[in-house]
């Protein structure tokens, strides 16, 4: 069957075609910057032997126009992979905020859409985007069955000593504040990924999820038990613009020298991290400068490991143990000097890395650990997409 | 050579008087609900046998009513132990906050006291009161060398990536938002008991002051290089009345739903911590909740413990390694279950603790580990006034 699978963002939309349970993705594609002049979508069709890429520049004044731009594309009469919307058997949506109801894959109902709703004020800038989405793609996919695959899903086996503030009781019993958790998706799939690598179903995994977002989750016989984002994204790790832990009272500093609220929320999210510290985003970009001598890259690239491999410690701790370290996501998958800087000096947490196949590329699952070290170090590139499409094709066809 | 300590807070002062270099305390005394119609006075004389305590309500409208105070206990005719002021060589001040100037005690110049005054935008609670016990000092006793001790002063030795935010490189140049870390004449004081203890002076410690306010400091050969505290004491372990660790957009969500920036600080600092999660600050009374089958009293104990067993396995990492776990202040030093709950399920860390030594008592410094256990478990009194004193006897004579 086809599953389609749609990632919504504020401004684009990422989507794959699935055949499952064969998991063969059939095609991909890219709307950005929608509601501006510059709208563009890139589509992938994977079926044929070079892949073929069609690129257009065309007005998609809104999420709607950009779902049907992608149908033109899916059931064009030269290219298409179908003939008609009605081939679209599921499409699985990533939906980012699933709150404390939503723990795994959901058929979406007017119920569920309700509950999405409600989510609002917990994720405003992702669940109304998603939410849209969903009813546009109702309209486009009247046949189609509609699943809701939640970023904070995976994390909501953790226990309440684990996502519990210490704040007043009824900021959580009534607001819901807590911690959630995000990038669940890779998570579950990068650990259920490395469990099978191990053949080991109660295998104690520390996943680490870098990108231009980055978390850090333990996984225990396949649960998140804790995770380094929490309430919100902000939280955690350092990343491309975020600034992850800080001192709270950081924040009442700042507006009491004349900063607004907004101001220092802006600052957080979007000047800090890598590119707080050194005025770059991206990694890429970071280690050239350190190649040139920058000392804020040096710094900060110090910086972003030390706090990971705090992480890995407190982890290792609460599971009492530790079967395997994941790398997965842009940075995780490719830059192998920051691998060797995290692992470096953790012989006390038995973590070896063999430099050698570190610095190896392959686009497959690939064990870094030095021969006959007890704690694997896998680098497994991730597939949110696949299994957003897997979980809709499980709920559909339970195993 | 008698050195007088003073530790000033807004409405509270605390003094001991001790005879150097021989350690050995001659009175202390405490001072409280300074310019309030209930404060008073109890002053302790430690050198007859039982010890005296005298107590008086007094009329104290402030700090310098409060020194004069202390100074008629001091030099009374009947239970005096100085004939005048004059007798006091020198007073060790407790300062909190000494910014990146100060790595160590030092003698109290004009400069020095400009430099106090600077930073009192980084501690406006307590700076200025500090200040101002050093200028009443220097009028009652004025011919004693005034010596200033930082709590801040032991972590300036931590490295610029455990001390630095992810945030723009400005806001540590201009603004000095950095971690500073606090509690450190405690931790660098029981730091000391303990590689003395070990025989080791290069020394693997993680030190775990539990008092009202928490921290916990990573030491290696004598120097911390990390703590859990940061540019306030809001940061880290959860506490009697203050969050620790939170997501930053917590506030941001706070302030969005109609709290004001100081609401939300003071939520943070004073009504948060286990006093949120159980409405009571102090553990022992926690413990008699517990008892009585309070649930909210169970798991505000373990949300306490997990976030100090995270810290334990982060530092370990950063150590590599560890020869002693040091458990000190309130807490740390009475609280037997505590330690239990903190060192249990540890082994991966070789942490193994004995639990009838643990539930023995004893006013002197002790290990509570396993029978030949690699990680020691140490029970250490604190001591901040000696090591006040401690430090500006060696000021004054280097050894």
């Amino acid at each position: 069957m086809y599953i389609l699978v749609i990632n919504a963002g504020s401004s684009s939309l990422k989507y794959q075609l699935f055949d499952m349970p064969s998991d063969k993705p059939l095609c991909s594609g890219l709307i950005e910057r929608i509601g501006t002049d510059e709208a563009f979508i890139r589509h992938k069709i994977l079926t044929t032997d070079p892949t073929q890429t069609i690129e257009r520049k065309v007005t998609i004044a809104d999420h709607t126009a950009g779902l049907q731009q992608m149908l033109f594309l899916l059931s064009d009469a030269e290219i298409g992979l179908i003939r008609s919307a009605d081939e679209i058997q599921a499409v699985g949506h990533r939906v980012v905020h699933g709150g404390e109801r939503f723990a795994g894959a959901t058929l979406i109902t007017p119920a569920v859409k309700e509950a999405i709703k409600d989510l609002f004020p917990l994720a405003p800038l992702h669940n109304p985007v998603n939410y849209k989405c969903i009813e546009i793609a109702e309209k486009t996919f009247p046949n189609a069955r509609q699943i809701a695959v939640f970023d904070t899903a995976f994390h909501q086996t953790m226990p309440a000593y684990a996502f519990r503030y210490a704040i007043p009781e009824a900021l959580y019993a009534e607001e819901g504040i807590r911690v959630y958790g995000f990038h669940g998706t890779s998570h579950k799939y990068v650990s259920e990924q490395a469990s099978a690598w191990l053949g080991k179903p109660d295998a104690k995994l520390i996943s680490l999820h870098l990108g231009n977002g980055c978390s850090i989750t333990a996984v225990q016989a396949g649960k998140s038990i804790d995770t380094s984002m929490g309430f919100s994204p902000l939280a955690g790790l350092v990343m491309g613009t975020r600034s992850g832990d800080i001192d709270p009272a950081i924040i009442f500093h700042l507006i009491s020298n004349g900063y607004s609220p907004d101001e220092v929320n802006d600052l957080l999210n979007k000047q800090s991290g890598m590119q707080g510290l050194t005025g770059l985003s991206d990694m890429r970009d970071i280690r050239k400068a350190l190649e040139a001598g920058n000392r804020a890259a040096a710094l900060a690239l110090d910086i972003y490991a030390y706090r990971i491999r705090k992480y890995i410690g407190a982890y290792v701790a609460v599971l009492n143990g530790l079967d395997a370290l994941l790398f997965t996501a842009g940075v995780g998958e490719n830059d192998s000097a920051m691998r060797e800087q995290i692992c470096r000096s953790l012989d006390v947490l038995t973590i070896h890395l063999d430099s050698s196949k570190n610095s190896a590329h392959s686009s497959e699952i690939r064990d870094v650990s030095r021969a006959g070290a007890a704690v694997k170090i896998l680098v497994i590139p991730t597939n949110e997409e696949l299994e957003i499409a897997i979980q809709s094709f499980e709920l559909l066809f339970p195993r």
